[in-house]
């Protein structure tokens, strides 16, 4: 028993240093987005928690090649914020293949402890503020990662080959409505950041 | 030591009966989706697992009042199969309040378990097949619950008080896509209810 214990502690050390090394070359490198680094780099200081990938939730432009998935599509345009409806309009005018689907993209953020104990107070937390989705994806002694999305999204076609499909009227309503549920993503992950540095100190 | 696993096994052979007793009235009554039958029924013949909610997937036609969020919506429509023009067309001529939303929306199921060691079973056949979303999202003691989902989502506003916001072409361009995920998320039902079969027994 205290073998494998200190096997754990081990493992959950060498893992939460290799994923903040990953951050901060992330950080430095300007890869994380703007709207998650104050809650990384809280979790990166505690002594129980990491995070590994992360994105903060965006609105994008994706095209899906003809009889492709989801591992063909490629992002013909991206922003974490929101969006006017000239930029998207330009950015559905430029060459593309296939389809291209106009989305709006929860956050997505994966939080790792060492054990059950730990991963018991990240996911009461997380049902606490009403994150619905989420839950241990990774359960291995000494790793832990909890997976936690908001439910916010669209996801409508605008275009097929070189056709438009959709018309302004109707591609400024999903602009608001991707705009209103950004904005309601980015909310809900400050009141995430300010209860993670409540609850995982 | 020997009591808590004592409490632990009492706990989860309640939960289990609590949980097929639901399923089997559900079933009765006709509210069980017909692509989770065979999944679920095997399940509740299993000694260590259980089924509690699940939806098959849909297309719906969703009702969101104005500024309201997703605990004000409503099933405007719905179908747990592929859906032809002429109905969602018919669908959204009828009164509704506020926008409609067209939605392709993936399976979501839960199944239940004793405790971490099953929990890890349920984790790894999600994998190999391919299901990304979901993972443990309540870890007491002689109860264990995993949430699957699937991925494929259509999410696009159609309707707004009583203007028609899509004209017949977008429509129909809609209902092929949902059609097309609503196939492939059956599918992928299917290659869940088999593996499941296979490592659950």
């Amino acid at each position: 028993m205290g073998k494998q214990v200190l096997e754990e502690d081990m493992r959950f050390e060498m893992v939460k240093k290799r994923h903040r090394e990953s951050f901060e070359k992330a950080l430095d490198e300007g890869k994380v987005d703007k709207q998650l680094q104050g809650l990384c780099k809280f979790v990166a200081k505690t002594k129980g928690y990491f995070t590994s990938s992360g994105c903060a939730g965006r609105i994008l432009l994706l095209s899906v090649p003809e009889g492709g998935g989801k591992k063909e599509a490629y992002f013909h345009e991206k922003w974490h914020r929101e969006v006017s409806f000239n930029e998207v309009w330009k950015g559905i005018g430029k060459k593309s293949k296939g389809e291209l689907w106009f989305k709006m993209e929860p956050f997505i953020l994966h939080i790792g402890c060492k054990g059950l104990k730990d991963s018991r107070k990240i996911i009461s937390m997380m049902r606490r503020i009403g994150i619905k989705r989420g839950g241990i994806m990774v359960a291995k002694e000494g790793k832990f990662i909890i997976e936690f999305t908001g439910t916010q999204n669209i996801a409508a076609p605008v275009k097929k080959g070189d056709e438009i499909l959709v018309d302004e009227e109707y591609l400024k309503f999903l602009i608001a409505g991707g705009n209103e549920k950004i904005v309601k993503n980015y909310t809900q992950l400050k009141i995430l950041e300010k209860e993670c540095k409540k609850a995982l100190k």
